[in-house]
C-alpha cells in the first residue's frame, strides 16, 4: 500500500471536487437566511424570486452581471419619521451656518430654526427647506461635506430611540440586502435624499459602497486651491432630482439597467417599481407599510392610516400594488423584529 | 497504516491550503501580462504600480474595493482619428432620419450630411455638429437608440482599415485593462463620447460593463406606451458634458471615489489626471501619444506633430506631464502590436 502516491493521484480535479464538497456541506448547513421574517406571502415572494432567478436551469435565470436590486433608503431601510434624517442634519447645521455668516441671523427660513422652536420649524414650507438644504450642501468641497456629515452621523441621535440614526435600520431589509448579495445580486440604494449624503455612511451601514448609491444629486465645480491643488465643490445646481420619475431617470443615468427587484415604501418610489416590473422573466417588486404604530410608526394614508408629510403610501399605490402583484410588507405583520436592539 | 484515516485527517483546513497550492501553480506559471509592450518607462510604472498597490505589506496598498482605473476611451482605447466614431454614427444616421422627417431634407446641415461632399462635411461647425447630434441622439427611446446603434456598431467599417470598428482597438491598452482586473482594479471608461452610445458595446469589446462606463449624458423622460408600460424617451437636455473639467465632475457623480490610476490621450483627460494625481499614495496618470503615422496616425501637436481637430495633445500637456511625472506613451517606442489583427 502507498498511501501517498494514492493522495497524490486524486491530481488537481480532485481536489477541486473535494473543495466543492467542503463547500457543499456549508451550503447544507445554512439556516433561514431572513430570519427576523414572519413565515407570510412577501418572505416567500422574496425567497421564491431569489430561487428562480439564480438557480441554473430554472427559466427564469438571471446572469450574475444582469442581478441588480434597487432600495429606496428613508422608510424603506430606516426609520423616516417624523422627519428624514438629512432635514434634520440640514437644521442642526444652520447654527453653524450662521456662525460663518452671522447676517442669515435675522434673515428667514433661518431666522426661525435658529429659535429652536420645533413647531414654528414643522411649518417651514418647501421652498424654505429647499433654502436651507442649498445653503448647508452646498458651497463647500467635496470632502469638506464629507468630513462634516460623517462627524454629524457619528454624534446626532433620533429623540425617540435616543440612538445613532445609523442604528435604526430595519433589520428584516438588512437581511434582505445579505441574502440578495449572497446570491449575486449587486444591490443599489436608489434614494431621494442626496446623493454624497447617502454615500458617507452607506459602506458601513448597508455595505453599499458609494458607487451603488444613486440620489439626488447636484452638480461641482472643478477649481485649484492655493498650492495648485484640484478640488470639486458641491453647487446647488440640481443635476438630478431622484424622487418618483427621477428613480428610472437616475438608475438609466447611473446603471444602465433595469431593475430586477426594487424596493420602496411611497409614491416616491412608484415608477422605479414600474421601471422594474416592465421588464422581461421575474422581477420583483415590494412596498414597505408602515402599519406598526407600537414598533416604529404607522402613516399611510393607505388602508386608513394618518396622512403625514413624509413617505406617502397612498390608497392608489396601495390598490396599484395589488392589482400589478407587487407585495406589500405589513412592519406589523411581517416582521418579527424590527431593529437589533429590540429583542 | 490506515492511510484513509490519514486523508481525512488532514481536515477542511488542509484541503483548503491544497487548493491554495494549486492556485499558487498557476501563478507561477504565470506569463508577461502585458505582451504587446516594448519594455521601457511606460511598461515599467504600470508593472510597478499594479505591484506597490496590490502587495499586502506595501505602504502604498490600495484595498480591493478603493481599486478605480479610468480610461478615456477615442484615442486611448481605439482609433479616433480622422474623426470620432460617434460623429460618424449621426452623419450615417441622417438618411434615415430624413427619411422619417422629409422636410429636414433642405435644411442645413442635413443637406450637406446629404449630399455625401466629404469635403464640406468636413467644414461643418461644432454647432452644425451638435444639432446632428440632438437630432440622432435623441426623441427616441433608450431601447430603440440601443437597437439602433448595435445594429450600426456590427456593420459599419472604418475606412482605412475596411474592418468594424470595434475591432480598431489597441492590443496593449486591453492588455492594461485585463492586467488591472486581474489585480482587482475595476476599470471604467470616462469618455467625451455619449454615455448610452458607448454603453451598447463597451461589455463585448472591453469587457466593461454599462455601469462602468460614464460618458457625456442626456437627461430622459419618463412615460407611458398605450398599453401602459413605461418606457424612458432620450432627450437633448444636457446633464454631464465628460470632457475637461466634466470627467473629474462625471467621475464623483457616477463613482464617487477618486481613480488611482487614469488613462488619456488629450487635453480633454487633463483634468481627470490632475483629479487622479491629487489622491495620496501611490497614483498612474498616463497620457497616449499618437506618434505613429505608420501603424497608426501621428497628431498632437505635442512635439512638433500635425494639429488636428481631434483628440488634441498639446505641447503644454506635454510639458505638463513630464514635469509632474506622468507617463507619455509612445505608440512608436512602446507598443510592439497595436491591433490584435497585425503580426
Amino acid at each position: 500500500m502507498k498511501p501517498i502516491s494514492r493522495v497524490v493521484r486524486l491530481g488537481a480535479g480532485s481536489i477541486l471536487v473535494l473543495c466543492a464538497l467542503f463547500a457543499g456541506i456549508d451550503v447544507q448547513a445554512q439556516t433561514d437566511p431572513l430570519p427576523s421574517w414572519n413565515d407570510g406571502a412577501a418572505k416567500k415572494a422574496i425567497v421564491e424570486f431569489v430561487d428562480v432567478t439564480t438557480t441554473q436551469d430554472s427559466p427564469k435565470f438571471v446572469p450574475p452581471a444582469e442581478r441588480i436590486a434597487t432600495f429606496d433608503q428613508d422608510g424603506t431601510l430606516w426609520v423616516e419619521h417624523p422627519m428624514y434624517s438629512q432635514v434634520i442634519y440640514c437644521l442642526d447645521r444652520v447654527p453653524v451656518l450662521v456662525k460663518a455668516k452671522p447676517e442669515l441671523a435675522n434673515v428667514e427660513p433661518f431666522k426661525t430654526v435658529l429659535s429652536g422652536n420645533r413647531e414654528a420649524m414643522a411649518k417651514l414650507s418647501m421652498d424654505d427647506l429647499l433654502k436651507i438644504a442649498a445653503a448647508t450642501l452646498t458651497g463647500m468641497s467635496v470632502e469638506t461635506f464629507k468630513a462634516e456629515v460623517t462627524k454629524w452621523i457619528a454624534e446626532a441621535k433620533d429623540p425617540r430611540w435616543k440612538r445613532p440614526y445609523t442604528e435604526l435600520t430595519y433589520l428584516p431589509m438588512q437581511e434582505v440586502l445579505k441574502y440578495l448579495r449572497a446570491n449575486g445580486y449587486r444591490t443599489y440604494i436608489v434614494t431621494g435624499g442626496g446623493q454624497d449624503f447617502v454615500r458617507v455612511y452607506a459602506d458601513e451601514v448597508y455595505g453599499i459602497p458609494p458607487e451603488q448609491v444613486v440620489g439626488t444629486a447636484s452638480g461641482t465645480k472643478y477649481g485649484y486651491d492655493k498650492s495648485g491643488k484640484p478640488f470639486l465643490t458641491k453647487e446647488p445646481r440640481l443635476l438630478l432630482n431622484d424622487n418618483n420619475a427621477g428613480k428610472p431617470q437616475g438608475i438609466h443615468l447611473m446603471i444602465g439597467r433595469r431593475p430586477y427587484a426594487a424596493f420602496g415604501n411611497s409614491i416616491g418610489d412608484r415608477q422605479m417599481l414600474e421601471y422594474t416590473a416592465a421588464g422581461d422573466g421575474a422581477r420583483l417588486m415590494m412596498l414597505v407599510l408602515h402599519d406598526d404604530a407600537k414598533r416604529e410608526y404607522a402613516y399611510g394614508p393607505a388602508q386608513g392610516l394618518p396622512d403625514t408629510k413624509v413617505g406617502s403610501f397612498t390608497q392608489a399605490l396601495y390598490d396599484e400594488a395589488k392589482k400589478k402583484g407587487w407585495t406589500v410588507i405589513s412592519m406589523k405583520n411581517d416582521w418579527k423584529r424590527i431593529f437589533t436592539f429590540e429583542p
